[in-house]
């Protein structure tokens, strides 16, 4: 039974929704990816976001990019977290959805992660699920660990190549 | 029977969009004026929306501050004129509520004016108003007309007065 | 009859502005294209604005970069909607176009739609002329439906396929 | 036993602050509250980010101005969520803590809120602790609930009393 | 016979613009100070630049704020130099006026200053004229120097003073 | 003899100061042009910014980028007009120039013209030549008339073609 | 003998660059405060740049706002460190100064700190001398345990007070 | 033994770091190159940052993008001074880890230097190195000798070939 429902406005947003799949598979976490728009079909992102309690989701993941209502208005509905991806655009070098996301007014959060941040949209989410998941919070540790070795061996091969030879192998 | 509708999410942007409404009585077009939170109350928002045609609206004004989503929620679901009134804020200068209005995705624009741009949105309902409406139209170029005649008067004073003295006076 | 304007500052916004045209003939709105440089020819560009009305046009879109005056000085003409339609440039992110037509002052509203939003200046023109055209309003009933199927018939590959296979048919 | 740690790098962000704790005893959550800077008292913020977790915190609410680093370093120590608060300062519009604390890079979330965000940054904490505990998600959707009824309180309000007169008695 | 003629689209642009004229006055150069809107009387607006060049005006400063479109318009139709004055005003920290004042497309150049730089303004347009003016060139010397010295009084009273002390005088 | 000076600060701006060189020979007026770093050798500047007025310039125009300081200084030492080219580079989308070169403090304007706008750095000091030269306000004028014939020009070509078919001929 | 030039180009820049001397003072480290303009005086000001090293200033402190080249002109002369603070204004939000100072072209760095960040250009200034000056590095290190207890002390207070009485004793 | 510390957050800040270590090897100063993840690996970063003094570091230059967090933490910890480069990154134009850098609080300032500035942080480390060492301080007066004859050859080769052809040799 999927507790992430992953939720974008248009199919151009999937190669970054694409990396919160990834990482939730990498973390055991079952999920939902679905294309609504709340611009296009607000009637359908109507029944959408009042039905995900019923699906027993714990969290959404909504990416939307310019002004990025889709993860407000997702807040507005489902009492449980919504995590916003803003997608960066052609113009305004992505505040535009950064800001559509973000400021939200009080009553109502979104939490937002960075742009074009799919992948950490699916940490946060798993973060929040491993609050009372023993199990999840220990997978993340290891996560956690993974990461402080790639960086550990990435600073091993500088030390031994030297800069000049690292920037070759690049 | 009103034509327009004037709806904001807040109290706090009442200020700002009496100045529509002033707008509107002066220019002889009803209009109902309310209060809705796309946030706060999605589903009194979503039944406002959707009865917009019923009740023979032809445009809504739509004011909101932050993340502003009232006036592009209300675009995609009333089939006729949405403008949208960005206002400002205490933080990022305005920009928030303009990028979250104006940045509309294809297919659902919302005719966003000035921040804090109120009695420019009432200007705009009479414009749309006045593509079919001769009367109305006339009284647009009365308007049109009382505006030059002010700053007209406003330059008399000053070749009158001089620099000077019209700043004492102001 | 043409009902709408199109006007362009320079043929370098023609791909943007050419949007506007097809989706007014998708909707079967009669429309007429210039290009005019309120900077380059301000007497041309002066007739054009003070005989639009007599053409009987409804509404102008007018789309323009940079310091982007062609918009504005149309609404101080044209006594009916004015449409605007920022064009992104190489710098500045394409806040100088968006500013630029947005922030008109009391009383001479612009329309503003998203920074190269050519597409949508054309909806939004349809919306207006459909206020007193009810056909037109039907049209426009079935694009927004059109529209929703679009989605949907995404969201359905996105079931049947998988994001990951998905991803690769883009 | 506190489930949220409530920390701020200085105490000229308390103001805001003290709503995100109003909020949490509002909804009957135990936290615990206080002021650590990370960058002037570094050993002070590791020890406390590191013991987070055995003091059984669920949530950090970590609020920060300017360079704002210390949610941003909570999020790198503590495995579950963090939220981070920007805080408003005299330059840069607010600027500056908005990206400081949005932009985690890959892998080290923050759930960011609004520019002085406090009272949000509580709910959502909220929101996440009632992804297991169904007694909280009543409250909240009580607390919704009340939300709708103050927006639809005023409406009557302005219903009655028409707007000229509900800005007098503003 | 004025020289320079000063514009600007509102009387709330004076107290900047009688900066420029207090200047002028200073440096001995004749000048004619009137206010006309682009936007709200574009007919007086084209007949005031049209007739500019047979009133002897060698420059014409222009401020405006917001979609500041009256420095460029002016450049389009007078032949001379055009000196632009961006208003900052209550949004966007004065980012609107600048940039439609200085992003002008190329064969139209606005000689643009800073935001509420009437001052500037006007010692800009002494430079154009001290061109051709070897008189007023000496007078603009005079002026530098002046300059000079008030910094030099300032740099000599910290000297005496200390900043402790210089800093209760302020 | 050269009436304009045309100083760079590196030779990448060279293919934006090309542009100004272009212009200055169509209109007629002799021009000197050299690359100087107000940073990488100051006092090379000094000696070129004093020894300016004795080669009988009448304008500089100086163009620079990132902390574009060479127009400023230029202003501080050369007692006519310094015309400022700001230079966009690789980050912050031109503003960094822009406002290093048009926020000059009281007393010293530099005349700052559009990102990368070396071509209107050029007819802007032809303006400003114009001043006292019927001649060359004559050339000014026909090239006015010029490019107003080629926008008519692309104009008529659009009307023959139809949209579709004057895009793909661009 | 003074080892820290402070320099400010007018003294409204006084009331932060204060700021710095009082930390000199604190951190017993001898400076000169003056009031130099780049662009009112540049003769003075580039005798002060040359001049500094035979003073045996080892680092200039140099505030600025607006265009501010004072730091960087500071940076083209003098060998040592050049510390810049951005002074803020009344527009741009302080993007305008702190980008005229930190965007320096290679070669010629400006070590910047944060905007109106007076005190803390004088605590990098000693961190600089203290690389070659161990009893200062020993009050630098007391000056950070003395922030450290600073800020412990106000935890504690929260802590004793709850922050509700904390809020009403600010 | 080596008196500069690099550090960089991610090996994708490499390009712009091996900058810094080119210009110190030009420039003969020992450095030690690594990079270490303040977020990822917050244990190994402490550990470097307060083992940087006994290693006998006297500056650390630390590179970072997005939310830039590296160069503040250093600066908490190592008592000498820290410089920071912000990298540019795919959205908001570099703001994020220029603000990110630079908004340092009062008492832990943090020396930023351009974005993407990775040679300027090598050449302030060295003007910092030479508040006491003749040595290099001669070598970098030789090296700004070297940077003014560099521009001086391209201001000759300018004047021999002229811009037209200098251009196409670029």
């Amino acid at each position: 039974m999927p507790k992430v429902g992953i939720v974008m406005g248009s199919d151009s947003d999937m190669k970054v929704m694409s990396k919160a799949a990834d990482m939730l598979e990498k973390l055991g976490i079952e999920y939902e990816m679905t294309i609504i728009s709340a611009h296009r079909e607000p009637d359908v992102f109507f029944e959408y976001a009042k039905s995900a309690e019923e699906k027993d989701f714990k969290v959404i993941i909504a990416g939307a990019g310019m002004a990025a209502h889709l993860p407000g208005m997702c807040a507005a509905i489902f009492p449980m977290p919504v995590i916003g991806v803003p997608m960066s655009g052609k113009n305004l070098a992505g505040e535009d959805a950064l800001f559509s996301i973000v400021q939200m007014p009080p009553g109502i959060p979104v939490a937002t992660v960075a742009i074009d941040g799919g992948m950490n949209a699916a940490v946060l989410a798993a973060k929040i699920l491993a609050t009372s998941d023993a199990a999840l919070l220990d997978r993340l540790k290891a996560y956690t660990q993974e990461m402080k070795e790639t960086v550990q061996a990435k600073a091993a091969k500088l030390d031994e190549l030297g800069y000049k030879e690292y920037l070759k192998q690049m």
